[in-house]
Parts: C-alpha cells; sequence; structure tokens
C-alpha cells in the first residue's frame, strides 16, 4: 500500500508540473505564454526530479516502462508490477486534473483545440506511424539505458534524482522534437482520459488513434535498454 | 535573536534577487530586458537557493507559509513563529528597497506603472478571485508537500538548498503563469509595502485589492500539503 | 573488450543526444525548431554528462583528444589508446546513424543542405583554416585543462560527471560561436562518414575539405593543455 | 609563487569563458548571435564555476574584491593580497588575448565599437555615476555575504565551486542588467587594458572615464559585506 501511495503521489506531481509547464507554455494570456523549448524540457525535467525525490521510498518509477523495465532487469518482483502501473495511471489522471484547475480560465480565453489537447497528451509533430513508434522507442531506450547505469554507479544517493531529472531535460531537447517524448505510457495515457472525462471548454477530439504509440513505443524502448545492458555489462 | 537576524537576511537576499530579476526584464533600457520567462523563473529558483544557504542556522523558512506549515507538522515551536514572520517581512521590505535603489535610473525612464509594480508585487494574468486563489493554493502545495519530502530523504546537506531552488524553478516554470506564484506572503506582502511608501516616480496603485490572496493562499496551501502528507506517508 | 564496449555505448549516447539536439533545432517542422544556442550547449553539455555516467567504467573519455592527452599524461597505457579511439567513432557513428532513424521525417521535410549536414558534422562561421584551427585548439585546450584540474581535485565521483557536462555546456556558450565546437574528432569525423553513407534525402557534400580541422585542432589543443598543466601544476 | 600560477590560469580561464560569451553574442556572423540573456548569464556563473575548480590550490579568489574582504575578514594575511591581485589582473589580461585570437574574423566582421568594447569591459546601460556605483557595490555585495556564508556552512567541498557559479547566475540575472555586473575590478581592468593595446580592427575608445567604477564599487560592496556579516554572524 504505501508503494502504490508514493508512486500515485510522485506521479500526481510529475504531471502536474509537466503538463503545467505545457499550459503555461501554449494555452492563452499566461505569463509564460511562449515561453520556448527550453521552458518546457526544463521543467519536465524538474518535475522527474521532483517526483523522484516525493518517491523515493518506492523506488521513484512514476512510469510503467521503467516498472516493466526494472521487473523485466529482475530489480522489482512481478507481482509488485500491477500495483506500480496503477498508482502510475492513478497519479497521472490526478496530476492532470490540477492542471485543468490551476488553468481553467486560461483554458476558458483558448480557442485552439490542438494546443488543449497538447496540455494533456502528446502528439506527433509529423504523423507516420512508423517514425513515431521509432522515435518513442529510441527515447525510452535512453531514458531506461541511463537509469540502468546511474543505477550502477555508487554515488550519493541524494543526487540521483538531481541526475535523473537532467537526463529527462537532454532527451526532451535532443529527441523530443518529434514526438513529444510521452517515454512513459501513464504521462500520456491519464491524462488523455482526463482530457476526455473533464469539462473542458470547447475541447476536440482525445486523438485515441495516436494513443497507442506512447504505451507500446515506450515499452519496447525499456525492454531493448534492458537487453543491451545485460548483454554487454 | 539569531533566528531573527537569519530569517531577515535570507528573505533579504531572495527578495533582492528575485524581485531584481523582475526589474530587469520588465523595466526599461537595462541589458536584461525582454528576457522572458526562463530568465525570470531561473533567477527566482537560485535567489530561493541564495537564500537558503544564508539562512541555514534559522532553517531558511523565508516563508511565512513554510513557518506555518512547519509548526503545523511539530518541526518548529510555534512560539517561535510570530519572530520568523517578522523578520521574514522586514527582510523582503529591505530587499525590495535595495532593488528600487539598485534600479533608480530605469524606473524613471519606464513609463508602464503595471510594470513598476510587477517589480515589487504579483498579480493576476487573468483576475478572478476563486482561480488566483486557487493557484497560489496549488502552487504552494507542491513547495511545501517537496519540502517535507526533501526534509525526509538522508543526503548531503549541502545540496538540500540547491534542490529546493531548483524545485522553485519549476513551479515558476509551470505554475507560475496564472499569478505569477507568490507561494509566499512575505515576499509579496513585504515589497508591496516598499511599492506603497517609497518615492517611485510615476508609479500607480499598489493593487491592496488583490493583497490578501498571495497571503491566504500560501497559507491554505501549505497546510494542504502538511496534512495529505502527514495522512500518506 | 569492456573498454570498447564502454566507450563504444558512451559516445553512441553522446552523439545520439548531441547531434539529436541539432536535428531538434534545425530540422523542419520539429517541436524544437528554432530553439535557440541556449537548447543547443545545454543539451551537448548533458549529453556529454550522460555519456560519461554510462562509460564510467572505461574512465569515459568519449573522445580520442582526451584519450591522447590521458595518454601523454600518462593516466592511460599507449597500447589502450588504438582501442579507445576505434570504439569512440564506432560509438559516435552508430549514434548517428540513430539521429537519422530518429528525424528520418523531419530530415524529408527539409530542403537546406547545409542544415541537414550540420546535424552531423560540424562548420565554420567564417571560413578561416588558421581561426579555424585556433578555434578547435582553445576550445578543446579548455576542455582537457579543465578535466585535468577535475581530476586532481578530490570530491565526491558522482558529481564529476556532471561538472564535465557544465564544462562543455560553457565550453559551447562562450567559445563555439565561430566553429561549431567539435572539441572532440569522433564526434565530428564519425558522423560525417555517417552523413557520406547514409541514403539521406537531398543531402550535399560531406565538405570533406573542412573534416581535418576538428580533428587536428583538438588534438593539438589537448596537448597543449597536458603540457602547461605539467609545467604548472 | 604557486598561489600566483593558480590565480592567473583560473582567472585566464575565467575570463577566456566570460568575455568569450559576450564576443559570441554581440559580434557578428557567429552562430551564438543574439543569444540573449539567459547564455550570457548561464555563461559568466559557469565561467566562475571552472575558474573555481582550477584554482582551487589558492582558495579561487580570482577577484581583488573577493581577496581584499577575505583579507579584512582575516581569512588571508595582508602579505599575499599583492601576489593574488597582480596574478588576477596577468590572468584577466591573458584571457582577454585569448579572446580577440579566437574571435578575430568576427571582430573584423563587426562594425560597432561599443560591441567591440563590450567584448572586454563593461559599461553602464544608463550612464549616472551614483547610481552606477551603487549597482556594482550591490552586486558585490550578494557576491561576498554568499562567498562568506558557503565557507560557514559544512557540505562537500566539490559541491562548493558549482554553488558559487550558480550565485554569479543569479546576480548576473538579477542585478546585472544595469552595468553589466563587473563585481570584480580584475575581470574589467585586465580586459579594458587589452582593449587599449590589442590591434583590434576599427575598435573606438576603451572608455577609461568609466573604468573606475567596477574597481571602486566592488572594492565597496565587499568591505560592506565583510563589516555586516561580522555584525550580525
Amino acid at each position: 500500500m504505501s508503494n502504490f501511495i508514493s508512486e500515485m503521489m510522485g506521479t500526481l506531481i510529475l504531471v502536474l508540473l509537466g503538463d503545467g509547464v505545457v499550459a503555461g507554455v501554449v494555452l492563452k494570456k499566461t505569463k509564460s505564454e511562449n515561453g520556448g523549448w527550453i521552458v518546457i524540457t526544463l521543467a519536465w525535467g524538474l518535475a522527474v526530479m521532483t517526483g523522484v525525490y516525493i518517491a523515493a521510498s518506492s523506488g521513484a518509477h512514476l512510469n510503467p516502462a521503467v516498472t516493466l523495465s526494472l521487473a523485466l532487469n529482475s530489480d522489482l518482483p512481478w507481482a509488485d508490477v500491477p500495483i506500480y502501473i496503477a498508482a502510475q495511471l492513478v497519479g497521472a489522471f490526478l496530476g492532470a486534473v490540477l492542471v485543468w484547475l490551476h488553468y481553467m480560465k486560461h483554458f476558458e480565453a483558448t480557442e485552439d483545440q490542438a494546443a488543449k489537447l497538447g496540455v494533456f497528451a502528446t502528439g506527433p509533430a509529423i504523423r507516420h506511424t512508423g517514425s513515431n513508434l521509432v522515435s518513442e522507442i529510441i527515447g525510452t531506450f535512453v531514458l531506461v539505458f541511463g537509469i540502468l547505469a546511474l543505477g550502477a554507479n555508487t554515488f550519493a544517493d541524494g543526487l540521483n534524482p538531481l541526475i535523473v531529472g537532467l537526463l529527462v531535460v537532454v532527451i526532451g531537447l535532443s529527441l523530443g522534437g518529434t514526438t513529444g517524448y510521452a517515454i512513459n505510457p501513464a504521462r500520456d495515457l491519464g491524462p488523455r482520459i482526463a482530457h476526455a472525462i473533464l469539462p473542458i471548454p470547447g475541447k476536440g477530439s482525445s486523438d485515441w488513434g495516436y494513443s497507442w504509440i506512447p504505451i507500446v513505443g515506450p515499452i519496447i524502448g525499456g525492454a531493448i535498454a534492458v537487453f543491451i545492458y545485460q548483454l554487454l555489462f
């Protein structure tokens, strides 16, 4: 139960801060409007850092692709996997609800339906199933491979969440331009459900046709990372 | 007495650097004019980091919402609360006076009254009492919840002020676009009093009608964070 | 063999993230298009940080100029030098292939041949053999001198990769504006070969006439750093 | 003698990277042209961080105002003061010469005389002796007060140079917009001499009339910081 609460709260804060920065940049009349790519990527990385400090007691996966990869790598019992993933999805959904609450007046002030969906869920810059899937695979490969390498090093535990946050910053800066780097099924699915359910004024489609890519891509990318890591090291 | 001095100096430096960056970005003819949201949010976070290193001996609250939350969480005797809050208000007022001194010629070069008030006090992007209050509650909730989580972890003390600074960076990036993220009653009230008192050329209203929101919102947000933290962990 | 794998994987990730950010900023229709100099330099620095954490077991040179400098400084047996450099070149080539795969649709959407080459290889802002060589010498001098100084200090090992990453950030910010700061022969040659080989749509010349400068410059700069470091300290 | 070399090399690298970023942003045809205030301030802070790691053995003052303040605070024998300051001036001069060498073609491509001077020396956004002096006093007060507070804390030595670098980042972001934050007499005077001596094409005045402010202001600001720090703590 304490793992459930830890993963749920960590993912809630991760999504509140992560989806929050997108809202601040793409919605109308905010002080952070058009803040640019550096604002979005720095905030997502620090959102992960914050979530990791908060969820330290459960290992701070905050991401089903990480949970599955660590189970594959025998770092987590398979029986714990459903608990972790459920907690991550619930946390991501609740974080997205808080973003809606926080920016409510700015959703009202924004007409662009794609912008409003973009606060909650990722979408491709150029829609192409194969390429989009490859992007999510590569991005998550770097994330999980990096986490495995960090775990193998011996350094002050207190620094690790910061480094993981910076790893997410650079994945966003360098690989995020194609699909918006979900690299985390819960981060995309939980808020997409929130988008579908919440009474957001003038919202459009939740783009369910795309929604499987940020689920399947990260899971494949994480598995490849575990496989190559075990092969090489 | 040493706690009073520590909190006063820490908050003085926090506000000097925090209000200072706003002055640099919004006043006319500065080298940092129109520096953008990344400049403002990074500077506020590092301002907090600097204040925390300076006020380490008193625990570096620098914020009445943090002081009240820690008292609620039994981390501070209630008898110390008035001393801390008074020191924070005095420090914030003095820091704002230094900002006025530092940017005096640029206040003279600027006509926009809202910009001049914005150096000292926060204000809403879209004025709406309920939404503005909710924004300050959510922002401060993340701040205090994050501080409680950091305090529970065991890692090098020297890193903590940096991480708290980065936490303030991400709160600003992700949640600051609505109200300008006071998340600290002293940071808003002290400089607002300075704005009202100082002979700033061509200044307008100090917007006292809004001034209770960045006081009440952060206190509520901090209390909710303590309540949920105790409930869950 | 394990050193080969470590250097190869570290350089692969370094180039994937480093060339990746250039692709994201200069190719068309990405979400990170025109992200600016701060995006490019921050990402390159964090790319190095990530590569260093991954290649910790081999000392994480990731750069023939560093390998040769450390051999000159008697920190590495000369017999290991060919293994390290070969691994770095293979890793850099593979990293560039992944960037091509990741951004394939955006290469198709981009007409500018210089932009497409710029993803893979550095080029001068003002073409002038002497000045360009001097730029690469000075940039790599700072890199290697900094690494030698960091190695001489005694502080937590876990922090070192972050500091090296920040050193690369500042070299990029401050000295990168002239030649695009290769400061690493493998980072330039490996991806340039990939550019020459890969079926990139509408690609132009691989600019082999310039390619020796980002090889010779960094080697000279590193050697000067070792010489001065030994002379002074 | 080893203190001289340490301070000289640290200040050389500090000014190479610090003046280098200004060259990259203000000179014509660089890849970093118009990089913005975030690029300038982040690079100056990381330049200080790099210089501090390099000059660790001498305590890494790199700044006559810091040296005088530490002597005032009895942290340095007064007999060492001339050695430190001479080394800092020589290092700053040599660093500026390297910037000229590095960006030579871009100096040729730039007509604006103020921009070319701005690479080497600070200048006021609004020229006003009193206000400019106050700005340099306040900026250096924060620097020295922060350094004294950091020195009083007990945390991993390896982190200190990074924190000092971040302190310089925030001073730049928040207080640099008025005079360009010399906050260091050597950083301004050494390169100003280089500007006067070097055969920079189409250069204008070295603005010697202003040159005493970035010398006197920082010395006063540092002394006030020591005085208040001793009074309060």
